[in-house]
């Protein structure tokens, strides 16, 4: 179930052919779930492209629109705008293992980092999945790191899968959503995409499209979650125009009715599939197209409407789960199904 | 008429009494109107408080949503985190005219500014009202920010007046718009308060709490505007509190269905009035209160809530206006009756 | 007098024929001096290029290493990544002159401004000359400042003059200082030029590129100054990178045994000449030619060294000067020649 | 061998009595070394106190003068300023092992984390060790970890030890280095102290305290390292002082010749013991004495100059070691006491 079979649709932009974010040509995405009484939780991978990241690196720019979290590679990312691994997305105890899982597959294809070259920025983003997922448990593995990056594909399921198999939102399941934007621009056709693990929001706050409220009734949510927002583009943009794209993500979560609470990790990554950048360049500069700036606002309004429906999408696509300690999260369609 | 009479309510936290800045005790307001033909400006004065700001300076942040403007005095008031004079608002080419007309003021109140002690930071916040107003005139003068400080007081006008007299706002007429929040911490009654020079938003966008959309049908409004917000309480914070709660200012624009466009200098600033820094200490330590992290939330809801009723309310009180070249914008409140 | 003729040559790089940041082709530097008895101040200009800055704006960045200063435009500069006026450095005070004087100058230019097309965004920095100018008396006026963008040539005076007239540094007189350095990239010659307005540094702090210790022993001096740093470069880079070189500035600072006082704005602005932006470009997107990260470290220590250098310049070509009340600064020159 | 034994004590201000930053009452400092063949690297943990730290939490704040590192922490530490679990120094592919450690070890102390309360956030710093270390090898455990954690104390071994064991500085042997400073605030005595894993820095560009440039004449030496400083005082300030004292940082690299190259991750965090916070206080306000701004020049020189110490002490601490590959990096005093 999509958002948009919920009449969940957002904005006026017009979407992308999946109405995810690999509508942008070469982006993959793929899910390791692990979904066994207590345990409920997993690892989504976002792949840029489908080669050596670390050799190929996509430029890339982050926000943090509220800092409550724990993720792993954004001083590098924002001081060198570069992409060097897979996105992994996962929850907040499981930062450790995905980053290993990075390390050792990018030194297992390129055996001269931290040797002859320099080392790698593993890029991991979580949120907390306590309430459906034992998560002192640390039950994710290398292997489950892998395992999703090893099932990136440009179909790709939503919902109550891979990271976002324990995660809550509003109140309701939340977990995977993604929505796109089609964008012309000099006579050519470009894609916005987003993919949001949400995890975030009181029960009561969430507003819909229409301006509809809906609150799930199963008592207070206690806001300690967070929403990663990955957006990605085939838009030629500098770094600069990343982070400002990445900081209208707070704008989509606005819209779904967040004040971007103390307790929620709410960060975004942008990042261009066009004009990447070489880890041995041959060459002193290197040529390259760049969106001229007064053209942004529609990338603003993608990045905004896709952010708001790819939460919309995750809570669409997210059933009814039973976790750890007899925890349930009834799925939004069911409620709203209901009235 | 206030967002109130016109049945644009926000949010769940109760209002102050006046349901504006000035609910936060000792903040004053003043304004400087200039409106003649072509010329349809001016100034509006925050005071923290009314005694000489640069002995005894409130403890303050800002926060930069969208970067598009021209403020002055940021980047002291980020490194160091106080307030030195009221802060004013006016029209862009006007900043100039309102720094010296703070530095004089500064000076002739402590004739060692500049001599025996540092020099002093005067803080102007801006909007481009140039559809309605001739800003290439530049009408300011600094007679006309002085005015605007000496007529500071606890009520104040909302609307077209002063730096909101040729504001315009989603396609409307825009200006100055005010809310606060009530809060208890501690058994004690504290307030949080929003001012806003309401100059954003295209035509079209606008959505009202109900999620209703309006539009002024008065053709496309360029997006060049901007939106000042200022946020005032005494409820006992640090700077780095004040920089996340004046973060929340965007996602009260937000929920008034901007997405923070290309062109819109967006810029909150945030005081609160409990212990401010005395400018020459007779100890190395100052004894302050500090509100603990965990009850934040509060703040937040009531920053985006007050700042999205502020604009509400700059629009409710703004009349129609004529300026120059025969510029019109429409008053939402006309449009809301009509209807 | 110049740094090198006191035996005062900084780092490792080659300078530039001129050995100041007007051998970055196209830039051109102008100063207009106010010296009359307690008046010792004035406005110096650099321009990027000759033509007009709005029409053909330079990407260009800006690092604030300590911020406690009153400069103007650096929020937009920030987020927009261009400059649309000449720099003008002048003291505290002065910055609405210079506003005023740049905002008038750029409507002259473009009657567009603020009706047709957006604001001009004008970039005036500042020390406090307090000591021995009487800043005041707010002396400069708007034709001082277009005084100094007249005057713009490739070459120019050094030390007491401009705004440097009656700046402070270390004790000793201050003022404007330059310096440049030669880099080789893809078979091609570039230039990365720094001029300083030098108004910081406790006496006793200087420290010569030899590691020795120059003390004016003219008493106390109160550390309320601040140094302005601005960086031109022909290299091709983006944003992010001139963000990057300019936070360098900081280094060459704290070579000159500076540890970034609490009283100084230290403040950094770096711009490329190459590839910069039109105000209304006829294509959504913009070829560009940008510098591989990996050979960035020259740009860095050029910057570094350059910065040095050009402090010590400031110092070497600033002659004795009395100012208000009888306060005299002491020329490095004539320290060291007594020696 | 510290570095006073080799006549490199620098700056003005006195040092406390060991001249760590264990003279900060209440500070610890442990190390677990892994020194075996091509293996040599380990882990050395800072404690802010000896108690439970994610229930009594001390103000913290970082700063990243360069950010090509993968530090883990930093992103919640900023936006909370805070500190939940001891500081670990390590290699950078050992940061996963590391984070691990600490969030195992915190519910085992509080088994509500993740649960009741939120989750905990690891603060885990890095360099590059790969000259002497082979870090792919992923050699240190968790177990290592918590060994370096449990070793802590007053008195620790500096140089080759712990996460310096395999760190390379200015071409010589880097590691572990420490120096502290005493100041006096309204009759008291107080100490900030700095503790330092030095891995940074091209051969060649080495400045000693006295002017001196020292060259280990060891070929070249690829600029691919790092370095971390961390700042510890019980001196009463806010996080916004922590963040400026922490970027003084950067003017003690800069004094030892760096100019924060390219491939440097440059990162401080700074905490201070004074006015911690409790996870779950009992009231809404904390009362909390800070230092006044105007008494900050002190900090910043002390953190300048203990930070500049620290790495030379580093060096001098660091015997001649052979590692991975038959790389040696000689001792800095072994090079000096033969000149």
């Amino acid at each position: 179930m999509r958002a948009r079979d919920l009449g969940l649709a957002c904005g006026a932009l017009p979407p992308g052919l999946r109405n995810t974010i690999a509508d942008v040509p070469g982006v993959l995405v793929g899910h390791c779930t692990r979904s066994e009484g207590a345990v409920q939780t997993g690892v989504t991978a976002i792949l840029p492209h489908d080669g050596d990241l670390f050799q190929t690196k996509p430029l890339a720019a982050a926000c943090i629109t509220n800092g409550f979290g724990k993720s792993v590679g954004l001083v590098q990312l924002g001081e060198l705008g570069t992409l060097e691994t897979p996105i992994l997305l996962t929850n907040t105890f499981a930062v450790g293992a995905c980053s290993g899982a990075l390390i050792r597959r990018a030194i297992a294809a390129d055996p001269e980092i931290g040797r002859r070259t320099a080392t790698v920025n593993p890029v991991v983003l979580e949120c907390n999945d306590g309430y459906l997922n034992d998560i002192q448990a640390m039950a994710v593995t290398e292997a489950d790191a892998l395992a999703a990056i090893d099932a990136a594909a440009e179909t790709f399921a939503l919902g109550a899968v891979g990271a976002g198999t324990g995660m809550s939102c509003f109140g309701f399941k939340g977990g995977i959503g993604s929505a796109s934007r089609r964008l012309r621009l000099d006579g050519a056709t470009y894609h916005l995409g987003v993919l949001v693990l949400a995890n975030f929001g009181r029960a009561g706050d969430l507003r819909l499209p229409d301006g509809r409220r809906v609150d799930p009734e199963s008592g207070v949510m206690e806001e300690q979650g967070s929403c990663i927002v990955v957006i990605g583009t085939d838009i030629p943009v500098e770094c600069r125009q990343l982070e400002r794209v990445a900081r209208r993500a707070g704008v989509g979560l606005a819209w779904c009715g967040s004040f971007w609470g103390n307790g929620s990790g709410d960060i975004a990554v942008a990042f261009t599939t066009a004009g990447p950048v070489a880890q041995e360049p041959d060459a002193d500069f290197q040529e390259r197209r760049v969106l001229v700036e007064g053209r942004i606002d529609r990338l603003f309004q993608a990045a905004a409407e896709a952010t708001q429906e790819a939460v919309l999408d995750a809570l669409a696509g997210a059933e009814t789960t039973a976790g750890r300690n007899g925890h349930v999260r009834v799925g939004l369609a069911e409620v709203l199904g209901r009235s």
